[in-house]
């Protein structure tokens, strides 16, 4: 379906952070070895934050391989909390308005999997979106749909429970219309200080999560590494599938569940839905 | 706004209906004489009939008068039934899932003007929406919205009432959220083998509204004129503003009438909302 | 780099030709089995004849899966001769005057392939191009120029042999470069009439080309195949890669030689460069 | 043809710069009062510098006051050179390879004008780049090229004296080949220390040209202004057309003229070409 990055620590270089590492989330565009695809070139987007609250968004409707936009505005910005997102349509149109991550203020949200039957489901999940947060919805997408509905069930001031009690409303919803496994998601969301990341899905076969390790201890075990040493201590990345092969790097977040990464600190717990 | 133009008759080539008249859609784009704005860049779409009932379309976010691929469509393309349309976008993304025409099944709609206070009616309108219609909609505009509102009222068995009830609609849902004027429009549909077009504004000023008179009269009165001598006895024009200066060539549709035009036959009808 | 069809024969829906095959050049777009790179998301575009000796052409940077128009396009279109390309960038922009098939008057041209060291070699290629030619020239790849070098060399009266010259000439200069093997190529040129299809490299190891076998041989084979039935006696197809499985459909283009289809004659002979 | 800006002095906000004056560049891409074209809809451009010699580019092919990246792009970023353009194509395609400005290492050049008859000049004035240079070239407008003429004639060692030999080479060429008044331009280029802008037309009649005043004295004059006030000392912008009427801000720049623009210094000197 999809592949994303989410990183947070000392502000990186975005063509660093892109385009660099061996198997990087551009190159993944064209050669993804997880995902459901193998390309995921139905465009892209990215969001990162600067000296304001509010985050810029770049999205475009290439692919990420050709955007030249991409790789110039990469080479001079600098970020300390990035999301970066590839698209592989799973029906909805490939404009720019579907391309992840979506906004919401401060807010940022990018989803990896399906509402499955989204289309028998929408207008119900439309429904229960807040009638003063309707307007904005701007694509029509399953992941900005239900970036709504967890904004309208309380986003802002709880992540982990609004995005429990969205989740518990499209499995109602889903089922009362008959779908067995009415979603497949890995979600990141970000306020611009702490990152909650998720991974769960109906039938319990979740697309994959991985988050880097603590970078001092990785910079300890390969001390030549160059990307490593320009990263700060609490540099931390959360991504759809590893950047590289660079052993100790990567650790699996495991099957429902979700984490919490603020600072150096990068906690897991349990995720379930909460029925709403 | 936008301007649009509905073309009936032989079939006609889509580069001289486009391209040639002193005047034409693709001129307008960068020159309007009678819309809001000059400029009408925002994208376009063109409509066709070929041999099977469904039309097909060719929607782009360029603007007309640099699109090739139109150029060369156009060069190619003959038909007996052509709506064409270039768009100013009342505050929607430009992207092709908001422009025009849009299309049912056989049928094709565009339109000139905008729901007043958009926003503020959207999830009123939507809700309106019959169920098993509403995940057709791909784009975000007050104009698809519009058609599936008259789809819901019963556009295909009775075109003339489903828009006027679709009106009525919208009027009366604009008024509960306290807006004076909630519709300005120029409308046309067609099933491919009739076309209706309507001119009404709640606020009674609405944009212009021209149909070209009987091509065999005007034969009479310049029959050195290249295009005219090409086109069958029934051809028909309806448009949003004139597509050139010939003489005695165009007639303006009346505020709040409504045109039927099928084969040869054009007649005018007074338009009343029906409350809903 | 690229993929390609050229079909010739009773009028052909575009949807049928380009979707349909089991192999399709649109699935090939993302998942070719036979090319240097398994994608071909870089553009693509489509030549076709109609009533006129210009061929229309439409162009896009969109990857060809994607492509909304070129659907719909492909859906109305039916032609006798039709040329599409899909296209993998060797490195010059994606942009839509980079797009294959290339035409002048009457003529199309597509390339699968690439000029090696081509920056080195650009500017004595520009140099030989005719003047009068010259700024015809539209876009910056190396496809385009080698067409211009072979309309230079006599293309319109000679077909083999001014392509015949235009590769003596490519190696010639390549040499003088110092590149060891100048020319790689598949070359499909049609003046809508006849088609001419080329294989060869100068390293001797030439991209894949095929033909279609008779087909009336081959629906005597596969009586109840239903895409075959529908072609006339005298279809045939030029292709980079077999649309499909079908057992006996496909015959491989020998290494070094050309093919000259014309009407139910499809004739190969050997290919040489001839040295200018 | 076109309308560019250039702006040197502290760091600016490129929203602040290119969307909020009054008759913004934004604004003028839809309006603009003094070109030869109203609109400048043809794609567009801004580069801006950094913390790295090599300046960062923008371009894009949608109409200027469409585009939802440059309005991202320009809220985040901040620089203390800037030039920005949009584009009236006076016959080459709409591509990004097409939009100005142009960069060679840490070099931006753009253009308003044209040459005339280009198509007739474009072989003999692509015969006179440095054939070092001549690979570099990725689009096909006159403005490219003739940036890539300067280059050759020693823009990195002497700004106004390549610039004239550049021009004196184009009106040699085009006089040549019969062309009474071969070049039209005002011309922005800087190596990010320093701003060249040159006025000059073959014919002596030349696209308008303005340069802002002193920015000290012009706040004392108006004191309540909120962007004067948030400006340095030595900011100073090269304007097409003036971007307001704020009274006294604004200074023609003379026929025949140049200006060098480095730190708070801005002084005039005669232009006139050089016979190459």
């Amino acid at each position: 379906m999809c592949r994303w990055i989410a990183y947070s620590g000392s502000p990186v270089n975005l063509e660093d952070l892109l385009y660099k590492p061996e198997r990087s989330l551009v190159m993944q565009s064209k050669y993804s070895r997880l995902g459901v695809e193998t390309i995921n070139g139905d465009g892209f987007g990215v969001g990162w934050y600067s000296t304001v609250p509010r985050p810029g968004l770049f999205h475009s409707t290439d692919p990420a391989w050709n955007d030249r936009n991409l790789r110039e505005l990469a080479a001079l910005a600098w970020s300390g909390r990035v999301f970066a997102h590839i698209r592989a349509s799973t029906g909805t149109a490939v404009q720019q308005t579907n391309c992840h991550p979506f906004r919401h203020d401060r807010w940022l949200w990018m989803h990896n999997g399906l509402i499955n039957d989204f289309l028998k489901l929408k207008r119900d999940l439309t429904l229960a979106v807040d009638p003063a947060l309707f307007p904005l919805i701007q694509g029509s997408t399953d992941s900005e749909l239900f970036f709504y509905l967890a904004l309208t069930l309380g986003l802002e001031k709880d992540p982990p429970g609004a995005v429990a009690r969205a989740v518990g409303l499209i499995e109602n919803i889903g089922r009362q219309h008959g779908v067995e496994f009415p979603l497949q998601m890995t979600v990141a969301v970000t306020d611009g200080e702490t990152t909650w990341a998720f991974r769960y899905s109906s039938e319990g076969r979740s697309r994959s999560l991985f988050r880097s390790t603590d970078i001092s201890a990785l910079r300890a075990l390969h001390p030549t590494h160059e990307l490593l040493q320009g990263l700060s201590g609490d540099a931390r990345l959360v991504v759809s599938e590893p950047l590289g092969d660079l052993e100790g790097a990567w650790q699996e977040v495991p099957e429902a569940s979700y984490l919490v990464v603020h600072g150096a600190q990068a906690e897991v717990a349990p995720f379930a839905p909460i029925p709403v």
